[in-house]
C-alpha cells in the first residue's frame, strides 16, 4: 500500500488548511488505496481569523499542529517526528495557512521563507526521489524551495499576480483549468488549482481525483 | 433548485461538527444539484477539545457559529435569521458538537434538552412538511424533539447503549450498515450512521450519497 505524508497548516481557509480541499484529497487518496499520515509543524499560527467576521481575532493564538488535528479526528504526528523516506509521496493542500504558517508568502511574496521543518522534509523527500504534490496556493512552497535549483513547472491556476511571484522564485508557471493538473515529470511534482479557481466542492473533488491519479503515476 | 439548510455545531469531531461528514454531505448535495445554506446557533460551545491531546482545553472558549463558519469558507447565517419554510430539506451532520452544542445528549442522555433555536427550526420545518435528515449522532436530536409525538424510525448505527437511549426518548431505533440509511417516509426523516460505524472517509461519502438520494426522494 502506497503511503502519503499530508502536510497540514491548521484548520480553516483563512488561517489554516482549506477544509474542503483536505477532505477532497483524503477521499481521493482513500479511494485510490493510499494510506495517509497527516502531519504539521508545532508552533503558533501567524494569526487566528474569525471566519464569520472575516477578520483577525485579536488576542487569540492557536497552534498549527493542534488545529490541524481537527481535520484528522486526532490522527496526526508532529512533522519533526516524520521520516520522509517512509513515504511514497508528499501532499501539501492549500488554504491561507500554507502561505501564512508553512511559509511567509502571504506577507513577503517572492521574498518569503519556508518553515524550516517543511523545507527540510520536502528537500529530503525530493532527494530520495519521492513525488511532491501541492494544491491551490501550496505550489508557492515548491517554488520557493526548489525554484532556483530545479525550475519546476507548477500551477496556481491563472492569477496573474501570484503567477508572477511564482515565476520570480524561479519556477515556471503554467496556466491551468480548475480541475486540471500540471505535471513536472522530471522533477516529480504535481500541482492543481483547487479553490484558486474552483467554484464548487464538486470541482475541488474532481481536481483532487485528477491530482491523485497523476501523483500515483509518478510513484511507479 | 432544491434548497437545503445545513445546521452545524462547530468545527471538529470532538467539540463541533465532524469535518469529513460535513464535507461528504456538501459534496453529495452539490453533486445532486442542491443549493446549501449553512447555519448554526450563536453562543459558546460546551467546551473546546484539544484534538491533538484528546482532552479539554481549559480556559478556552469558542463560539458555535464562528467555528462553524470555518467549514463554509465564511458563508454561513445565524440560525435565528433563517426561515425554515425557505428550504426543501434540513440536514444535521454528526460530530460531538451535535450532542454537546445543539443538545445536551453528551452529558444528559435521554434526559437531554435541545437548543431552543434548533428545536424551533426543526418543529417549524416538520410542520411545513419539509424532510429532515440527520447523520451519525445527529438523530438523537430528532429523537428528543419528535420521539414522543411521532415515534420516528431512526438509526445511529448499531451501538446498543446509544440505541437504548434513542428508544427511551420515544423513537424506534433500526440497526443499519455503515453506508446505509433508515427512511421514515411517514415522518419524512432520513438518518445514516456515518462515523458511528464508518471506518473510512470513502464509507462516509458513500453513506452521504445514499442519504442525499433518500432525502431527495422525500422532497418530491
Amino acid at each position: 500500500m502506497k503511503k502519503v505524508a499530508l502536510i497540514l497548516s491548521g484548520c480553516g481557509v483563512y488561517d489554516g488548511s482549506e477544509i474542503h480541499e483536505v477532505c477532497a484529497a483524503l477521499l481521493a487518496m482513500n479511494q485510490a488505496g493510499f494510506e495517509v499520515q497527516a502531519s504539521a509543524p508545532s508552533g503558533p499560527q501567524m494569526h487566528v481569523i474569525n471566519h464569520l467576521a472575516g477578520e483577525p481575532a485579536d488576542g487569540e493564538s492557536r497552534d498549527i499542529l493542534t488545529e490541524s488535528a481537527r481535520l484528522m479526528r486526532g490522527e496526526i504526528i508532529p512533522l519533526n517526528e516524520l521520516n520522509p523516506t517512509d513515504f511514497d509521496a508528499v501532499v501539501l493542500p492549500g488554504g491561507f495557512g500554507a502561505a501564512k504558517n508553512l511559509c511567509t508568502f502571504a506577507t513577503e511574496g517572492d521574498q518569503c521563507t519556508v518553515h524550516s521543518e517543511v523545507e527540510t522534509f520536502l528537500r529530503s523527500a525530493h532527494s530520495a526521489g519521492i513525488p511532491l504534490g501541492a494544491m491551490c496556493i501550496g505550489p508557492v512552497i515548491l517554488a520557493r524551495v526548489f525554484g532556483n535549483e530545479l525550475n519546476p513547472q507548477v500551477t496556481i491556476g491563472n492569477d496573474l499576480a501570484t503567477a508572477d511571484l511564482v515565476t520570480k522564485m524561479g519556477a515556471r508557471h503554467i496556466d491551468c483549468q480548475p480541475t486540471g493538473t500540471v505535471v513536472d515529470k522530471a522533477n516529480k511534482m504535481v500541482t492543481t488549482p483547487a479553490y484558486m479557481l474552483a467554484g464548487t466542492i464538486t470541482e475541488v473533488f474532481s481536481g483532487a481525483k485528477n491530482f491523485v491519479d497523476e501523483l500515483s503515476k509518478l510513484m511507479d
